[in-house]
């Protein structure tokens, strides 16, 4: 199992394969975010996963615009990171059964997803300008913006609301 | 499979189990950081991979600090989220023959891994604070610190250096 593929001899493969893999990971996103959505009760939660759902969604299609400009193929290739990383934000379901703990564990899980999705923006816009491709680079860094918000958001719901909330059920 | 155990009902518990995933992953790294230094050609890189690795060793120890502190046992829980990653970071030796270019995604993993922590140690910092445990806060703070300077140290040698010699290589 490999992040990248056996074909990887140059940056430009490199970054080609960076692209599909993040290309497969926003689909996994997308097809995960609704069951949260289900699972979040804090309504500001709720509606911030609701908002990453429709950004996400966009940022599949800017991934496509990159693939077009680069004169690549839009295709997915399969990232074990961002499989685990879903495993784990979505396997509380079924363990935590207080509601407000749930809204902690839940929006937890998905800054471990923003900064995912940080590391790997941030180092395909790195190699983009490498090699010149400063038109990707310019996409590819609207969504890096898109996701340092949401992390930035995230970061203070779970500490003003959620974390409190679920400290106040406890006492 | 899940984040968290069966046992979960409380901000308190979900700050327990938090502690036991990153005290499981930094061991994780620890024994993935000695093959990433010898797949390493640049030396910078590996000087940073290798400070990196005796960082790790003491942030294991700043964990074992927390949990006496919170008057727990130390103990693991496995994670799946940092075994992709490290799946995923470690995966590139057999695929990628050109030094410099095993070199760039050598230091993506390790940006992937350092994102994780970070992630994982804000959300325990503002657990922590958010049930007055302000001790613990403040050692995780310190590990948060290291995480966050490893991460820009990465990022300014992938661009500066890493990515340049990739793309040298192709030209």
């Amino acid at each position: 199992m490999s992040l990248f593929g056996a074909d990887t001899h140059t940056l430009d493969d490199l970054f080609v394969h960076g692209l599909k893999t993040i290309y497969y990971a926003e689909r996994q996103i997308v097809e995960t975010l609704p069951k949260m959505i289900d699972m979040a009760t804090n309504l500001e939660l709720k509606a911030g996963f609701e908002q990453h759902l429709r950004e996400t969604e966009n940022q599949r299609r800017r991934l496509e615009q990159v693939f077009e400009m680069h004169g690549t193929t839009a295709d997915e290739t399969t990232c074990p990171a961002i499989d685990g990383i879903l495993k784990a934000a979505n396997g509380t379901a079924s363990d935590i059964d207080d509601k407000q703990v749930l809204d902690a564990a839940l929006a937890f899980g998905a800054q471990m997803v923003e900064h995912y999705e940080i590391a790997q923006y941030g180092t395909l816009i790195a190699w983009a300008r490498e090699l010149g491709r400063t038109d990707c680079a310019r996409i590819l860094g609207e969504t890096l913006d898109e996701e340092k918000a949401t992390d930035a958001k995230l970061s203070d719901l779970a500490e003003a609301r959620v974390n409190r909330a679920a400290e106040l059920q406890r006492a």
